[in-house]
C-alpha cells in the first residue's frame, strides 16, 4: 500500500513517521514550504515535493494533513492532478467536515488522530484515538487496517460526533493550556517562581484516572466558599479580564453543583 | 518534636501519614468527627479526640488543617486549651492570611502544601512545594527542618504571595478541571464515549514540561480560525452557559496572543 502525505506541519509530521514505523510506505511528502517537506521525507525515505503538479498519480490512499481552512484550496488543486473517480483521499482535521473533500472526490474519507501535536515533542502514538470515516465500506475496511496498526485505539465517528469531539477537546486542552498561562502569567508579573505550580498541574490531570472530573472538583467554588472568592476577585481587579474569567467559570462551577 | 494534627481531611490525611513516615510523632488528631480523627490517628499511632477540651497541651507545634472558613473558631477554641504565648500554631491553607491565627497566637505561622488533595489518592509527596511562613525566626528554622524532611521543594512566601499563588493555583487545577468536566459532559450528553478525550487531557499537560504553556498554545483561538469559532458557537447554542465560557476563553487566548 503506497500513500502520499499533504503536509507536513505537526500532526503530517507524527503521523508520516509513525506510518513509515508500522511498515507503510510513503512515496511523497508535498508541503508547500521545501524545507518541511524535506524536513518530514528523509526521515520516512519518501520523496518530498512542494508543487501540487508534481503530485504522482501512482499511491492508493492520499492523506491531507494542511490546515483547517487550506483543505478545500489544496483538495480543490489535487483533483487537477488525480483521478477523482478513484483515489481514496482523506483529511486529518477533527473540525472539517469530510464533505470538504467529497466536492472533488468520490472516495473520500477521514483519519483523524484526536491528540495535540508538536514537531518538537514526541508523542506516544500507541494510545491515541484514530476516528474514522469514509464512503466506501472497502475504504472503511482499508483505514481500519492501517489505524490499528497505528494504535490500539480506533473508532468510526460520524462528521457530526466529530465536530463535537472537537469542540469538546477545544475546552479540554485548548482552554485548559490557556488557564496554566493564566497562572502562569499571574505569577511571573509577580515575580513568584513558576516551578511551584508544576507539581499541581501534573496532579489535576492525573487525578482523571481516579474519578470523573465531576467527581473530583476542588475549590472555593465547588465548595461555596464566598470569602474567599471575594478575596480573590479584589485581588484580579489588578488584572481585570482574568477576573472576567474568574468571575465566569466560578459561576460555570456552581451551577454544575445546583443541578 | 511533638506535633498535634487539628482536622482531619483531605489534607489533614495525607500530610498526618507523611510527617509520620518521616519519623515524627503525631501525638493527637482532632477532627470534629470522631470516625475522621480515628481514620487517620489508627494509621499513624496517633490517639484520635473530637473535643477541643480534649487537646493536650503538651505538644510543640500544632498544625490546623482545617477548612478556612474554620480557621479562625477552631483557633479561638485552641486558644482556651493553650497557652498562647508559648505554643507554636500554623495553618496548612492557602487562602487565609496568618493573621487569622495571630490573633490567638503570639508564635504563628503556615505550613502550605500547594497541592490538591483528596483521601482516596495517594500522592508523592516528595515533589509538593511547601510553602511556610512563622513571626518568629526560631520558628522559621523548626518549620523548615520538618518542611524539608517531607519535600524536596520547600519556599518561604509571605501571605501577600500565597494569596496571589492560591488565584493561580485556582486557575490551573480548579478552573482546568471545571473544563474537562465541561468536555465530558458535551461528550455525555451527546452519548460519545469518554475515554476518546482521556490521551488528550493528559498530553495537555506532559507539554508543559516542554516549554510555557504561552509556548505550547495550539487550537482555532490561537491561529484565529474563525471558521471553526463560528461553527463552534453554532453548535454552543445546545449547551448556552458553554457557550459563554467558551467565547471569553478565546477572547483571552486572542488577546494574550495580540499583544
Amino acid at each position: 500500500m503506497k500513500i502520499t502525505l499533504i503536509g507536513a506541519g505537526n500532526v503530517g509530521y507524527h503521523l508520516g513517521q509513525r506510518l513509515h514505523k508500522k511498515g507503510f510506505t510513503i512515496v511523497q511528502v508535498f508541503s508547500r514550504t521545501l524545507e518541511k517537506a524535506e524536513r518530514l521525507a528523509t526521515k520516512i525515505g519518501a520523496s518530498a515535493v512542494h508543487k501540487i503538479s508534481a503530485i504522482s498519480a501512482t499511491s492508493d490512499i492520499y492523506m491531507l494533513a494542511v490546515k483547517d481552512d487550506a483543505i478545500e484550496k489544496v483538495s480543490r488543486q489535487l483533483a487537477t492532478v488525480l483521478d477523482s473517480h478513484k483515489k481514496l483521499v482523506v483529511h486529518t482535521s477533527g473540525a472539517a467536515s469530510s464533505l470538504t473533500i467529497a466536492k472533488y472526490f468520490q472516495n473520500y474519507g477521514v483519519f483523524y488522530p484526536l491528540q495535540t501535536f508538536s514537531i518538537t515533542r514526541p508523542v506516544k502514538f500507541s494510545t491515541i484515538p484514530i476516528c474514522l470515516a469514509a464512503r466506501r465500506k472497502k475504504d472503511q475496511k482499508l483505514l481500519l487496517k492501517i489505524a490499528k496498526k497505528i494504535s490500539k485505539k480506533v473508532a468510526f465517528v460520524s462528521d457530526e460526533e466529530r465536530a463535537i469531539l472537537h469542540v469538546a477537546a477545544v475546552f479540554v486542552n485548548n482552554f485548559s493550556n490557556h488557564l496554566f498561562h493564566v497562572g502562569h502569567s499571574i505569577l511571573s508579573k509577580e515575580r513568584i517562581d513558576l516551578d511551584l505550580l508544576k507539581p499541581l498541574i501534573l496532579e489535576t490531570v492525573l487525578k482523571i484516572e481516579e474519578g470523573t472530573p465531576f467527581a473530583m472538583q476542588t475549590g472555593p467554588a465547588k465548595r461555596g466558599d464566598t470569602q474567599t472568592i471575594k478575596k480573590h476577585l479584589d485581588y484580579l481587579q489588578k488584572f481585570p479580564k482574568y477576573g472576567q474569567l474568574y468571575t465566569l467559570i466560578t459561576k460555570s462551577i456552581q451551577d454544575a453543583y445546583r443541578r
